[in-house]
């Protein structure tokens, strides 16, 4: 193996500097004040998990999680999701308390990545999650808060687009019967591949009519009218809870108010196979991944021994950031340089302007070697050297 | 290896529940806010580094890494700490710029631990370093500013102990002679066994005025009357440039006005390897161990290719947290249970609320199985359920 260049990172990873650091700090404060204000509470999990444990539990694919042995021999994972920690967290400290419970975090997770300049292999993920409660206003609430959390964060346009998994499995189901064939289909919607769907159900051995079903169901995308068409493709009543379901959030986005940020696509199916009802992700103009997902999670607390229900989301903070438009750059940064002679009059005007909500920089003008270089920083410059009086420069 | 229960973290792994989370989301704004106002700038860097770069570069003890092989073979390291991937930054990417640069973190580190119920394998540091900057002024800043941010994080009693690496090492060599010598001698110090230091002293092979140079510099404790006692055991002029250091420090931190906190401790040696020159440590009432160390580092930037000096200082916030007085815990929560007769109606009045700054749960009253237990979190709810008009419970 060639010797690393002193400054290379591991694959994936990515230092933030400063005036990246103060655009993140400021939207993700919008972003967890609006999930204070609905009453979510914020929690912390260690990066590390046991592998046997939450590790199995995420729904996160064996090649992407970075893994390693401790001093016992244990296999620990870097946490690649926080909904199976915050689980374990939530079934071993809280829901022995009151139910249900609103939980929120603002933590980076952890994903091995494969190719140089590829995804990061290190993201934010700031998200909530309600456990204990399994009614449609939970799933409700959980879209409306994602939906006011962007707008908090100063997102102008985009769309929240809502599947059912629960509708999808059971329809599939109802039409081919086996649970390996309906993998087979639910994979080609997971590929968004619509071509190879289509090809995959003229050959089935089914009746023209299920297969016009099938076709049928890859157009059930739009507003309250697709609840009708998905009502009109059901058979012996399989399928009719779920739509009921969809019909039901409806009701409550309109209450909201958010009808038109929402859109129903019935075949969406999401990457995390712990989902089981109402799901959802959030697309914005000029990104071209989804910006936030989440959805209900009916199983994912019974692993942890309590048989619950939960609905959260997950905001991808990075991909956020890239969808906002241009936000404002740092405060301005002040300096004093100043001689030996004059440092307490320096220190004490310092104090002075930090307590007036002042960044300024004390700096004593020996450790300065370039003069031009080093005040091109500053808004504005207070020299206090010698025995002199002051002076200012711009 | 006995399966593991399903609540079980990895070793020295610990939660942070609402009310700790709220705890220290204020202590850390207030730390942060001073170093900002001194014109810190606050960089992140990744969890994961290259063994054989960052991690090479840290002082931590090869057995409290965290070590993983990458996809491509390459070994690395979870961060022991930040200074080592601050200096990379600096070294590849802001010293290009202007110097001296001043830049600040919070983030977790990571340190691996051999027993049960001991230390934390992974906690939290805010700290800063001032690059490029060899003047004691630079010194005397981050001490001030050690001082002031443990104020304003809310710290009543505590005080910093000063030391001098390089004044022991000159003094020592003069001493002893070689580097084995040196060496032996310091690890008593870094033990603070100083009984076994008298002995060692009274085993070598040393004229009885160089023996009794080294027990008097086990007294160099105390305040500027410490300047002089140091000058008195020095021979030969060796070390009198450190002395004289520390003579100006103690002007500075007299400028500053926190003599009455700044205590020198000359026999302080930091288990960090790279310090060279001044170094410090917080100690407060209550805490066994220092809750903040800092000191000059001249040399570890040359590691990155940029030979120039650098101070800094991180905080230990699990034990800033632990010296604290008890804090205010967190705001009241309030909650609207509504049905969904009146959903519409309830999302109207908890979005007034949130507006005006309350935190305000909105709850299905059909999600609530344990309507006793479920009140009990919450300041007031109000009931919007049925027909009927509006009520309010305590």
């Amino acid at each position: 193996m060639s010797p690393l260049y002193m400054f290379e990172k591991p694959l994936g990873m990515r230092d933030t500097l400063p005036e990246l650091y103060e655009i993140k700090r400021n939207v993700r404060a919008s972003v967890e004040n609006e999930m204070r204000s609905w009453g979510y509470q914020f929690i912390a999990t260690p990066a590390l998990e046991y592998d046997e444990t939450v590790g199995a539990a995420s729904a996160i694919m064996e090649q992407q999680l970075f893994k390693l042995l401790d001093q016992q021999g244990r296999t620990l994972v870097l946490r690649p999701d926080m909904t199976a920690p915050i689980a374990r967290v939530a079934a071993s400290k809280l829901l022995k308390r009151n139910i249900p419970i609103r939980l929120a975090y603002s933590e980076n997770v952890y994903r091995a990545q494969q190719r140089e300049g590829g995804r990061p292999a290190e993201f934010e993920q700031i998200g909530v999650e309600c456990i204990g409660d399994s009614t449609i206003s939970a799933d409700g609430e959980g879209i409306a808060l994602m939906i006011s959390a962007l707008k908090a964060a100063g997102l102008q346009e985009f769309q929240l687009s809502v599947g059912h998994i629960g509708f999808v499995r059971k329809l599939f189901q109802q039409i081919v019967g086996t649970e390996e064939r309906v993998e087979a289909l639910t994979r080609f919607l997971y590929e968004k591949n619509y071509v190879g769907f289509k090809m995959h159900v003229e050959n089935l051995s089914l009746s023209s009519i299920d297969k016009q079903r099938l076709l049928r169901f890859l157009h059930l995308k739009g507003q309250d009218e697709t609840i009708t068409a998905a009502f009109d493709i059901l058979e012996n009543g399989q399928g009719t809870e779920e739509v009921e379901e969809l019909r039901q959030l409806w009701d409550i986005i309109a209450d909201y108010g958010y009808e038109d940020i929402v859109k129903f696509d019935l075949t969406q199916v999401s990457h995390m196979s712990y989902y089981t009802g109402i799901v959802y992700e959030a697309y914005a103009e000029k990104v071209g991944f989804p910006i936030g997902n989440g959805g209900r999670y009916d199983g994912l607390l019974g692993k942890f021994g309590k048989n619950t229900g939960a609905t959260g989301f997950a905001i991808r903070f990075d991909r956020l950031l890239e969808a906002l438009e241009e936000t404002e750059a740092a405060e301005p940064l002040y300096a004093i340089f100043f001689s030996a002679e004059r440092r307490k009059e320096a220190f004490q005007l310092a104090g002075e302007q930090r307590a007036s909500g002042k960044k300024v920089v004390l700096q004593d003008i020996s450790g300065v070697h370039d003069l031009d270089a080093n005040t091109k920083q500053y808004e504005d410059i207070v020299y206090l050297l010698g025995k002199s009086g002051k002076e200012s420069m711009q």
